[in-house]
């Protein structure tokens, strides 16, 4: 079994002091964890898949080990099917829940579950990414979808459309590492993260890619700046060029077992 | 590891035609897994988890082995933390999907997602149960409740509401075997199942108990003629004491893994 060794950037290049600040906010909310509550919900008609189909050869973050899925009945045998899985937790269209990068900050089944439906924003960078692989997330791109569709919703969660997905069953172009080993492909700016978790009132943040953060990222910083304020994130997200960019809502099954970091994830669009 | 091997009972005790038959009405739906659709939504503000924290403690059903979750790497030692989990796809708030038991039937990834959002009904048998944990849902109970609310609504999810959620903490009274090994525990009856899948129109059922079936099942009946007529099925419910027996909709956050039997389910109440 091979532990993913893949950062320990976090700690070096950000301080004690700095992570603890951006903690604190979480206090109260921590402690809110609640199975019932109130969401601005409105009536839909139509819903759209957000997830990608997991398997041992979906595109992983360099130096964590693909899923396995070990068939252990079959109807023809035993007269049920059934498998078991030997899964990191960070694979697929996934979560990462606040504790993921800050230790004592909430863990995935303990999220309010008011926070796992929301109104969608989906800003798109296609056109940038599609001439640079990294592209980020910038205030600017924020700015300019607030000026189409209005200031971001209270309790909103928003998006990047970067279009990477078109390489998802290519993991090598997916990852996209140079002969240094650095990856390339879009995610949120340090920036941007701080203008929403400071500027607006967000529940999460989601990307179609493998990491909040763009590939070349070397601290994480945007990871540490939406987790540190208890958003969460999701990773490979599916289908979001398909999604109005404003007036949809997001659902977020996301995983709840014991101590969860994170984990696979049903995420759907609604509208 | 130990496989779970816990029923051959199905082929033994249903012939081959039998399962075949009810699998016919599958070809055309297994064909059209689609990421998009169309769903009888409302307008809601409310929000009810369905889903209890899966753990290693969690009671599973006899022979399969309980989850593992192992921490790789913490936020002190790495700088950020996550886990390794081993997981039997049954375990939890979990999916069965059709392909559980019925060779070529739709497993749970292949699910158009419109079945995902549903129509919520629950049966509540919590007064026979708490006499009686043999008790089943039986064609009565259904017509009982369509006496109360109208006729099941197309498209519906329904649920059973026994009570035994009470008894989670402790997994030995969950699984409430009796000294032959015999299970004790609420189901729907094979002929409320029958009655569910020829004269009505649902898309799938919850239990909030280890199985579609009573603990005492020795063809597990019930989930062939659901999961044969191409419905999923939900076990391990949480809450359903708290949402109203009409009126709101069930939201299935399903696994969407390659091949998947089912798998652990985030499932939520909105209404």
């Amino acid at each position: 079994m091979c532990a993913p060794h893949v950062m320990s950037w976090v700690e070096r290049n950000l301080s004690r002091r700095e992570v603890l600040g951006l903690a604190a906010g979480l206090a109260a909310y921590a402690s809110s964890a609640q199975a019932q509550g109130q969401v601005a919900g409105r009536a839909f008609s139509n819903v759209l898949d957000l997830t990608h189909v997991a398997s041992p050869n979906f595109p992983m973050f360099p130096g964590a080990r693909p899923m396995r899925i070990t068939e252990l009945v079959t109807v023809k045998k035993d007269g049920y099917y059934g498998n078991l899985l030997e899964i990191w937790e960070h694979t697929g269209t996934h979560m990462d829940a606040p504790a993921h990068f800050v230790d004592g900050a909430p863990t995935a089944e303990a999220l309010p579950v008011n926070r796992l439906i929301a109104p969608l924003a989906v800003i798109n960078i296609k056109a940038k990414a599609d001439r640079n692989p990294d592209a980020e997330v910038t205030i600017d791109d924020i700015l300019a979808w607030e000026r189409s569709f209005g200031r971001l919703p209270n309790g909103a969660f928003v998006a990047m459309y970067s279009g990477w997905e078109s390489r998802v069953n290519d993991p090598k172009a997916y990852v996209n590492q140079d002969s240094a080993g650095v990856q390339h492909y879009p995610g949120f700016s340090p920036a941007a993260a701080e203008f929403l978790v400071r500027e607006r009132n967000i529940v999460g943040v989601g990307v179609d890619t493998l990491s909040l953060d763009f590939g070349a990222s070397r601290d994480f910083k945007s990871h540490v700046v939406f987790l540190g304020a208890g958003k969460y994130g999701l990773e490979n997200l599916a289908n979001l060029g398909a999604v109005r960019p404003s007036g949809a809502m997001i659902i977020v099954g996301g995983p709840k077992h014991k101590g969860a970091s994170g984990g696979p994830t049903r995420a759907m669009a609604i509208w």
